[in-house]
């Protein structure tokens, strides 16, 4: 079984390529190869199998070309420009997130075999806001050029999934807490923040009030998700390829508790309330809650643990190496 | 005000453009220039204003440049490959569908003022079926490529309108009923071969039972439409740009009875049922009816006329042109 993963070098491409690495398989399958492909060749990743490193930009036919090579079971998508970047330049974020996923299209329809394609589209393709709790069948109507993007995106690899180009899972992720490393351009970058900077000792800002809520996800059970979806048989999907997985509702006031909880309440004091009225505009479209019961109907799509244990992983996964990149 | 039409050499391009030519005025204001482009530069229409006609494809950013001029202030975007064109050659409706529509966003956000941009989406970008009453929030879940373009282009002018870069309103077209001059690749071509090709003494062929419902609606009505959406205010309109207009669900048995009620049994009897599956697969997923609730709280959507109506306006605009177009 060969193995893409485009974005290979981000955050959750990351963690599914050490997660593969550590598997070796994929559900029964021997993993034989693995490309990463991302703007700059990602660093590699030990494995039991052959890994080769790719950099290049998603957007253009011959790179796209070259980190789908024949042979390719399956494709994790997950280049992209993030939210407050795609707000801020409109043509890099269609180029990435709209052309770049129709070069992706392209060249796995290039293949002898219709590779399985997992998609990451987001939360942010929905409006709502706050008081929504969307049903399966809400139709996205996104607040935010980002979401535009995945939204289009979705319809391009449904539609090339029902002509048998490809066979496409569009998993709409809920933001994903906690992101290591330096807060990020994702409108969303504070949700990790006010979790993550504590338990550095550092200060942050939080731009909204601590009774707003968010639908979020771990990473260890998004990187659960991916693999789910990568082996899953797609038949009792039908025309349908998207999915709301089941992430949590939670307001930035639990999760503030859940760190006091877990590291005490110096932690939390350093998370100072700093409106950004900015932020606020575009997260507050973002549905605070989904039934994502199709997702659980499906089976195969993990529960998110409790917001101390996503705090606790956090600590065991990620906070060493955040702090050595950070030279903290 | 300057106009442009897309796609204005086609059928309902060439319709609007010869009632902006009587009218000399849009919702008031006297109309100063008109520029129709298409493939190949359409006829000119005789009109009390500078009449521009001008070939090219609308993929093609000059092109779609040199069609929406610096001071336009209202482009309607008609230029499309139709429904079973582009399921026939997906990279040709890729192109024209979605690249063209993104081509004329960028001509538009060029401009100095951000104009007015009325897209023609379709029922084909929904699914549902026969037994579809389709709710204004329905989401677009399109069973078809054409579809699949329609969809993902509303979502990017959406997105565009947002931003400001341009004021679009997307209506959502039943089928036209009584398309002039011949059939043509649209999946939907029958619906209105049945009616014309008897008016003709043509025989023609029923490739779906006479129970098979369609939303259809006429071609005054779509310039009607048309002529509301190029004016109307889209402040109220919100993020929401998509419109499904007050089209009327009209069994294929009816259509025939109008057909007879105006023309006589012989007329009727020149339709002969020869089921194609092909066909009733693609417009088997159309849904067959739409509340429409919205386009009637906004009010300006003009309702249908009676289906004998319908093919009385046919005999009355068109009929006589159809002839001559094709020798009969
Ligand atoms: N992390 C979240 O909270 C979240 C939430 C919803 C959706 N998503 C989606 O999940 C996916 C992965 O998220 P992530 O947090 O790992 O993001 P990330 O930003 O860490 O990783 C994305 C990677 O894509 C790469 N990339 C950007 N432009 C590229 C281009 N032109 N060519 C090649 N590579 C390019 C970046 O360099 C980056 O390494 C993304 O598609 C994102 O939109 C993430
Ligand atoms: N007529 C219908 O029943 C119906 C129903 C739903 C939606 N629509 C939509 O309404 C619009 C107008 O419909 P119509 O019936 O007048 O269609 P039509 O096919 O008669 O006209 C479309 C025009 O677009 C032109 N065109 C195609 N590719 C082009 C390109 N690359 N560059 C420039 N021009 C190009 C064609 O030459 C044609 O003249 C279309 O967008 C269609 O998808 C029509």
């Amino acid at each position: 079984m060969q193995i893409t993963i485009l974005g290979g070098g981000g955050f959750l491409g990351r963690k599914l390529a050490h997660r593969l690495a550590a598997d070796g398989a994929l559900d029964g399958q021997a993993i034989t190869g693995l490309t990463l492909f991302d703007l700059a060749a990602p660093a590699p990743v030990e494995a039991p199998f052959a890994v080769r490193c790719l950099g290049g930009n998603i957007a253009d036919a011959e790179a796209a070309k070259a980190a789908v090579p024949p042979g390719t079971d399956v494709v994790v998508h997950l280049a992209a420009v993030v939210s407050a970047q795609a707000e801020a330049d409109f043509d890099l974020g269609l180029t990435v997130n709209l052309h770049g996923t129709l070069a992706v299209l392209q060249a796995c329809r290039a293949l002898p075999k219709p590779p399985r394609v997992v998609f990451t589209s987001s939360v942010a393709s929905f409006s709502g806001g706050q008081e929504a709790r969307l049903e399966d069948d809400a139709r996205q109507m996104p607040g935010n050029s980002y979401g535009a993007e995945k939204a289009a995106a979705e319809l391009l690899l449904q539609d090339a999934s029902r002509r048998g180009m490809l066979d496409a899972v569009s998993l709409r992720l809920p933001t994903v807490i906690i992101r290591p490393g330096r807060p990020n351009k994702a409108a969303s970058s504070f949700v990790s923040a006010i979790l993550r900077e504590p338990l550095l000792g550092l200060e942050t800002e939080l731009p909204v009030p601590e009774e707003f809520a968010l639908w979020i996800c771990s990473p260890r059970r998004a990187v659960d998700w991916f693999l789910h979806a990568m082996a899953m048989d797609t038949a009792p999907l039908g025309l349908d390829r998207g999915i709301n997985p089941p992430g949590r509702s939670a307001t930035v006031g639990k999760m503030l508790s859940a760190l006091e909880a877990v590291a005490g309440p110096e932690a939390r004091a350093r998370v100072k309330p700093v409106p950004d009225a900015a932020i606020e505009a575009i997260v507050g479209t973002w549905p605070a809650s989904f039934t994502a019961e199709r997702a659980r109907r499906l089976h195969g799509f993990s529960e998110q643990e409790s917001l101390e244990e996503i705090v606790e992983a956090f600590i065991a996964d990620d906070l060493a190496a955040t702090r050595a990149e950070r030279g903290l």
